[in-house]
């Protein structure tokens, strides 16, 4: 369905655009690594204000990075005047979250004209070693008729769907 | 299974040290705001470093809290000695995050030897207005004979499950 | 959201003939117990033909239930000349899936123009004891101009969804 | 984490033995049609038992053979004396289950001792041509001295899961 093409310099300046609106990316510290077509790389460097309890990633950080790929994953595929918002998306847990740093690669599984459906993929990384930490499914839907420039833009209230 | 009853001060000042020791809820600004037996909530106010593109809470901010709040219900139903570990959860966004704060609640539902499984709420809040935010499911581990006090212990590496 | 109330004969016969053309459930065995506003019961009778390797009844059989349950329960909600499609769905097994009978409750919890999100409980009977063996959460779409009356009907190819 | 490799005689026969008791599979028509280290494949022909009410596959039988794939394709891993079961599994229908048939895969991406999660894909088959119709995650759970051999085996009361 997909295959992290490159892509034309407008979409990728549409999800950088987009990606520097979300606060909470830079409050995390997070950077958008790789914007392919239909799919996207998200790095998160490890400081101790990420963690849980016994000093992993908590997985919030975790699922914040991964929830942002897929949909900017997804973005990359969508008309322009267009913005997306993440319905659903499942985690799955499958290694403690460590490492220098996590990266959280979104990629587009099956795109229709009002949803898309993503795969995530997380991994802690040591150096050039990667571990599989978690690994997600998730729904996002494509906005039409509304660009993502505003902050604040309001959204049709009939809609369900929130998020990224 | 559950019924939010209060608890002994022993568990809820285990479950606070715990939470306290989550460099994440910090850096959001999430506080416990109740702790009940097999219920938790947080509150996380607003504030635009919370953000997603269009200027609601990130679904990353959201799940975050949901996350813990499970994580914590089923904390309280835990033995001395153990600690707790997300498997995995889902969230659906049913509706635009905003408020001036979210509530995350987390309950309950089935609790076993090792694994318990929790329903999460979010609502967006403003003023005494609550809106449905959020649902999602919850599976978290207990990990026996680990208590949920050294941040940086060891688990077993043939587990798997992480997050908070 | 929902209540659970008495619907017009009109919107439960439109939900009867739709399951009726539900082969699947019919080779279960599983009958509409109750169908009210945004919340519809699903009734299915133990027998070997349902099991698991240990004898309890399959997972796919108690998700099935609930899957139909969740998608007629929004069906209810629908305008006329609209069906049903299920998008995205989540179970966690709770308990071992035995008793006479199963009972799968789908409600309401968002409904928006395109999509509704669902919450599913399955029971596990013996008499007049239930006991919780399956949570679930559910993301359905509103086929909006496709009447939910011929089988083999025709639908957009570019639309992500199947199912219910 | 596996590669699907070809297995020794022992196990397949544990896995063949163990989908032949369950009833659910034998009633929807499915057959083991790949056994291999850590990946199983379950095919599905159409029949218009299993339909929802458009005509295609219902979710529930997508789901079903996803979930016993998935489960069996943890058992090759598990030590002998040991049973599956499904924790929690999550579907996302990518496009129309039709076809001829349907073929369910599911591979194991991280494996402990006591848990284990898959990844699934279901396929919508006509001829040599296959569409994905479904993906999927799931956790299992290793029941460790508890061998699968005899239905009706007693469980924990005290372990949360149930299903295949």
């Amino acid at each position: 369905m997909t295959g992290g093409d490159p892509l034309s310099d407008d979409i990728v300046s549409r999800v950088r655009g987009s990606f520097a609106r979300q606060g909470l990316m830079a409050l995390l510290g997070a950077t958008l690594s790789q914007v392919r077509r239909g799919e996207v790389t998200i790095t998160l460097p490890f400081r101790q204000e990420l963690s849980q309890q016994h000093g992993y990633f908590h997985a919030g950080a975790t699922s914040a990075i991964a929830d942002s790929a897929g949909g900017y994953a997804a973005f990359t595929l969508f008309p322009e005047n267009s913005s997306v918002l993440t319905v659903e998306f499942k985690m799955n847990l499958t290694a403690p979250a460590r490492g220098d740093r996590l990266e959280a690669i979104g990629r587009v599984v099956s795109s229709g004209r009002t949803l898309t459906v993503c795969r995530l993929d997380v991994f802690g990384c040591v150096g050039s070693e990667r571990t599989l930490v978690a690994i997600g499914q998730q729904t996002v839907m494509c906005m039409h008729g509304r660009p993502d420039q505003h902050p604040g833009t309001t959204r049709r209230s009939d809609e369900t769907g929130s998020g990224d």
